[in-house]
This record gives C-alpha cells, sequence and structure tokens, in this order.
C-alpha cells in the first residue's frame, strides 16, 4: 500500500492519477490533495478518497470548500502556498506527485525532496526553472525523481536494465501539435480555439499551447538534460504525430529502445507509482497493423523556433531557463485571454531572453528574482503588443 | 575478460562474433572455435584468434586444417559431434556461442547446459526441436539462455527492467522476406535465386529460404514459446518490411517496449556476449526522420502457410515441432539443389506434421527418433516430388 499526496488534483494529471488510484484501491492510499481554484471537484476528490489533508488556493476557498464537504468527514483543510508545502511534507506520505502547473510547483517539489519523499514529477517548470538545484538538492537527500511526463517517463523506461554510460542519444518524440502541416504564412491568424485543439492529448489549456507552439517540446528538452544528465546535444527532437513512440533511447552499441502505447497520460502516472510493476489500466496496446504506419520527421524551426530558445537556454543555462519559461508562462496567458497573437509568444520569449542578463549557478533567491523579473519583462512587453495589435 | 567457444565460426553469426572479438580484444578470449566444412576459413580464424581448440566435420578436414596450419602455432584439433561437444563444455570457456546451422546443434546445446556455461543461442532449431527438455536442463542447471536471434534479443532486451507477469503480448516482427509483395499465383515460379535474394539481412542460405517461406518466423514464434514461457495465442507476428523494429513487447499497462536498430547481427550478438554493457559496434543509429516511417501489416497465411504450421505445432507440442523443423530442412535443402519447387517446401512439411504420430513429452531420444522420421518421410515426399516436377 502506498501513501500519496498529489498536487493539483483538480488537473488533467490529478484527475488521471485518481483513475489509477480508484481502479487499484489496494495499492493506493491518498493523504493528501491540493488544487487551485476547483473547489467543487475537489471537494467530489475528498468525499471519494477521504485524505488527511485538502489544500486549496487561498482562504475564501478554503471555506467554500469546507461549505461543500458539510455532512461529510471533513480532512485538515489549508491553503495557499504554505498549504501544499504542508502536503508535500506530509508525515505518511510515501510518495508525492507534482501535478501543479507551473512555477508554483517548485517550493513544494523541495519541500518534498527535503522530506525524502519519493517524487512524482509531472510539473517540467520546476525542473526547468531549477533543474540544477532540484537534481543537487535530490541527489544529496537520496531523493529519486520519477518523471510522469509521457516523453520522459518513455526515457526512464527505456533506460530500465541498462546502464547510463551507455546513452548515447534521446530522441525526444513530438506530436508536432495541431499546426504541423499549417502553412507559416498563416500563422498570424491561428486563434485561441485552433490552437487549445491538440490533435492527440486531452490536457490543461496552458500546456494544449505549449504543444502547439512546441515550446511544451523545447521544455522538456531542458527537463530531459537535468533528468537524464545529458548534454541538449545528445537530445534529438523528432516529430511524430501519431505520438505512439512516447519517446526513444539510443545505446553505445547502436540499439534504440522506445517506449509506446496509445495516447493516454495514465500509462506515465502508473507506472510512476508502481514501478517496476505495471498495472491493468484497461488501455489495451496500439493496433500496429491496424493503423499500418508510424511516421517520423524533423521539427520545422522556422515555424516554431521555441525549440531553438530551449537548446540556446540550456547550452547558456544559470537563470536563462527559468527566464524563458516564466516570459512563456505570461506570454501564453496573454494569448488565452486574447490580448496577443499566436506568433506574438515567440516574439516576447525572444525578446525576454534577449534582454536577461544571465547569473551562472544561481541559489533558490535568484532563481525566483530572475523569474520575477522575466514576468515583468515579458508582461510589459504583452501591453505594448497588445495596444499595437 | 570473458572467455567464449563459438560454435559455428565460419557461418555468418560466427563471423560477426569474430568481428566483435576483434574490435573488443579487451573483453573477450576466444578458446574453443568450431567450423563445418570451410576449413580454409577456420585456418585464418585459428590463426588470429589462437583458441586451444579448433574442431570441424571429419577426419579428412582435420587432416586438412592442420596442413592450413602449418608454420603457426597450432590448437588440439577435433572433429565431428564429440568435438563439437568437447568445445561445449571446454574448460576455461564461460560463454558458449551456438551458431551451427539445424538439429546438430542439439547435443552441443545439451553439453552446455551441463557444464553449466552461460549460452548465447543462434541455433534455432535446438529449441524447436527439444525446446521443453532444453528449458528444464537449463532451469536444472541454473543456466540461463540468452537469445542470439536479433528477434529474440529484442524481446529479451524489451523485458530488461519488467516484471515477467507483466508481458501480455509478444510482437514478433518479420521482414516479410522478398515475396511479401509477390502475388500468390506466381509462387510455382519463385527460383533458388530469387529466395536467397533477401532485402534486409545478408545471412546464411538456409536461413534466407527460411525468410522467404517465413518459416523462419514460424520456428522463431516456437522458439519465443519456450524461451520466454509464453502461449503461441500471446505472441501476434507482425510484417515490418524495414527490419529496424526487432521485436516488441506489451505489458500489463499498454506499454509496448521495441528494441530498434539497423539490420545488423552484430547487435543481438554483442548483447549475448556484453550485457548489461552495450559495446561500440560503429554501426549507428537509424535514421528516422530520413527513412520517414515505419510500417507494419498483418502477414499473409494463404501465401505464407509455414505460419500456421508454426502454430500448430506449438499448439501439439511432443515431437510435432521437431518433426516440422525436420521437414523443413529437408525440403529446404531440396529446394536449394533444386530439386523441388518453392510452393512444394509447404506441400513437404504439411504431408510430413500430417503422418506423424506424435508422442507427448518425448526424451532426447524420442525427439531424435522423429527428427530421423520425419527426414525420411521428408525425404521420401522429396523424392516423389521431385520426379513428377
Amino acid at each position: 500500500m502506498k501513501s500519496l499526496s498529489i498536487l493539483g488534483a483538480t488537473g488533467s494529471i490529478g484527475t488521471s492519477a485518481l483513475k489509477i488510484v480508484r481502479r487499484h484501491p489496494d495499492r493506493f492510499r491518498v493523504r493528501c490533495l491540493t488544487g487551485a481554484t476547483n473547489v467543487k471537484l475537489l471537494a467530489e476528490q475528498v468525499i471519494e478518497f477521504k485524505p488527511e489533508l485538502a489544500v486549496v488556493l487561498d482562504q475564501d476557498r478554503a471555506n467554500a470548500l469546507a461549505r461543500e464537504l458539510a455532512g461529510h468527514p471533513c480532512p485538515e483543510i489549508l491553503y495557499g502556498e504554505e498549504g501544499v508545502v504542508q502536503a508535500a511534507q506530509w508525515e505518511g506520505t510515501d510518495m508525492v506527485l507534482l501535478a501543479m502547473v507551473g512555477a508554483a510547483g517548485l517550493k513544494p517539489a523541495l519541500a518534498a525532496i527535503h522530506s525524502q519523499k519519493e517524487i512524482a514529477l509531472a510539473n517540467k517548470e520546476t525542473l526547468v526553472m531549477a533543474g540544477e538545484l532540484m537534481m543537487a538538492e535530490a541527489q544529496k537527500h537520496g531523493v529519486e525523481i520519477i518523471p510522469v511526463d509521457s516523453e520522459h517517463s518513455a526515457i526512464y523506461q527505456c533506460l530500465q536494465g541498462n546502464q547510463i554510460r551507455d546513452m548515447k542519444r534521446i530522441f525526444l518524440t513530438a506530436s508536432g501539435g495541431p499546426f504541423r502541416t499549417r502553412s507559416l504564412d498563416t500563422f498570424k491568424t491561428i486563434t485561441r480555439a485552433d490552437a487549445l485543439n491538440h490533435p492527440n492529448w486531452n490536457m490543461g489549456a496552458k500546456i494544449t499551447i505549449d504543444s502547439a507552439t512546441l515550446m511544451n517540446k523545447g521544455l522538456e528538452v531542458v527537463e530531459a538534460v537535468h533528468l537524464f544528465n545529458v548534454s541538449q546535444d545528445d537530445i534529438q527532437v523528432v516529430v511524430h504525430p501519431q505520438s505512439i513512440v512516447h519517446s526513444m533511447v539510443g545505446f553505445e552499441d547502436g540499439t534504440v529502445m522506445a517506449q509506446m502505447g496509445v495516447p493516454d497520460m495514465m500509462g506515465a502516472i502508473s507506472y510512476a507509482f508502481s514501478l517496476p510493476d505495471r498495472l491493468d489500466l484497461g488501455t489495451g496496446f496500439p493496433d500496429f497493423t491496424g493503423m499500418g504506419h508510424l511516421t517520423f520527421e524533423a521539427p520545422d524551426l522556422q515555424k516554431f523556433p521555441s525549440l531553438e530558445f530551449a537548446f540556446d537556454a540550456c547550452r547558456q543555462k544559470g537563470t536563462l531557463p527559468a527566464v524563458m519559461n516564466a516570459a512563456n508562462e505570461v506570454a501564453v496567458a496573454a494569448f488565452l485571454k486574447e490580448e496577443i497573437k499566436f506568433t506574438d509568444i515567440f516574439t516576447i520569449i525572444s525578446e525576454t531572453m534577449g534582454r536577461h542578463t544571465r547569473i551562472d549557478n544561481p541559489e533558490l533567491s535568484g532563481i525566483i528574482e530572475a523569474d520575477q523579473w522575466a514576468r515583468n519583462t515579458a508582461a510589459s512587453l504583452v501591453s505594448r503588443i497588445s495596444k499595437i495589435n
């Protein structure tokens, strides 16, 4: 029986994680659930999974949650970052699923590491912002970070039974998003609805836009550099529209191991929860002969400069990845509010990165400062651009 | 430093194995080399690798080998089955590579098992004939049999880091051979030269014909049943003309792990020699974006009934797989001598299997008897058919 704290329980990763718990109640117990604003769903989850702690964004929502739970056994209710940190280091929790979106996951991630919890990491921004720090802390505390992104889980799975020193290349697959075949000329007219219409994966809004810009893949490149301690030059992004091959690893002897499956986030989550066991998820296998082929192509860097930003951020390191990530968060939020055009996202990231004075080997405070600086810079760029548009 | 006995050193697997030894002289030492009739090549190998024992088919060839080695340090020279058995159980040998073609590998394989050598198995006929016996003996003597066929090596690699109980399906890939797209109507006019022209793999003549009939895949189905202790019903043959995916394993959670590489036998051999390490072989990775796609299709059982024979042999077990294998060896040899037509191979296997009175749980003597009976029966069918043709 493994006890879980699920941070970001009401998002798409969190709800998938709870599906797995629901399917395998003999294996998992939920100790803590945190959500930000979806109080109604969190209340339903609390009623079903009976955690000891529930956490929401603020005091108003904490009160609202208590009201929703009237007549049911009520767990301890906390709110804000401090509440999430409590959930991350909860006594009795074996594994923390970090499934919050964006930079908010950073402090809870470090809290979980310091409490020597097993970590299932779905929040890629924490590694992008503070990868060197996170991995150093994890090593210091003897904590293994198990990735929950389908791509990094695939890489992790491909490495099982192999020696890290034999890994020579990571083939990071990308669906290519909804605009893979769309002409660059028409990129300026891409709407919010166009960008939210992902061909293969059903995910939250922010990551769906990141998939459309391929910045999601850029963030994953940074994440892979940290998780697997490789150079960005050993990572090859391969566009694979069917999303059946979740990623691949090439070894010294020319072998390429691939992890495949139907596009469903449950696989990666459940693997992190139960490895080396694999749980029945009712998903079935890809129908190789039915689909007939798997295709692969190189990414179009003219259409998707976000990949270049990410490789550049990896090369320069220091605070630059955090700045890239923060600028992207601001730009994507503005695009979702229809304040800027799709292509403005690239402009804002590029300009913010260009203006940044990089610091090497930053402490947490330096990262948070750079993150804040980048948010301000990107916000002012959004404001300028939205006036022009 | 691992000491090797290479049984079948002058064949395609054997010479590939020696390429690996040549590339990694710090890791391997060759103790014994056996060949059947290619005395000249064996002599060159002996001069280069300086084994303690060399074995050939008969006394005449043993004398010829001694003459070829005049002026060089001469190893002990033996001949015949007894000589090969000596090489299999040679004192100081750590691993035996069983790369002889056909039923001749059976006694040396058992000798290696009884001497508790590590076994790298490239001779699929031994498992096909006597899979239950071989695996039972291996288990009894605590010997692991590491497959060297590229498909079974792929399956073995996909299983690393996983629990056997989570394996739900084996996807055994097949190139489809040279006649995948050829119309069934024209199968009767297939020539020896047509059949020896394999699209992807450069192998010996017997296995190349087996690839053309898909009997090679049938033999591999039987082999996989024994090696991985699965039911034939959990094995799906998938035609994959590019031969990049060497095979795949589907697990409980819907994950499919695939092992891929350029089509080259060195990968599987070197993995068996060095696992869990992987050695540089200078082969490079498949160029996924360059080739653009990997295709998959179901095998055509009308054109290639050999697959049905093999599944049937697995289902019925006992002496039937040995009979199928023996009839195939006789039929292929007759086809290579241009005594029978390509499609006669199927007829001869089918008729021989149909006439056989199966024995359950045979001893080695029962298997050898059934093998001999099948060879005689198939030979008389060859003789009858070649007169009609």
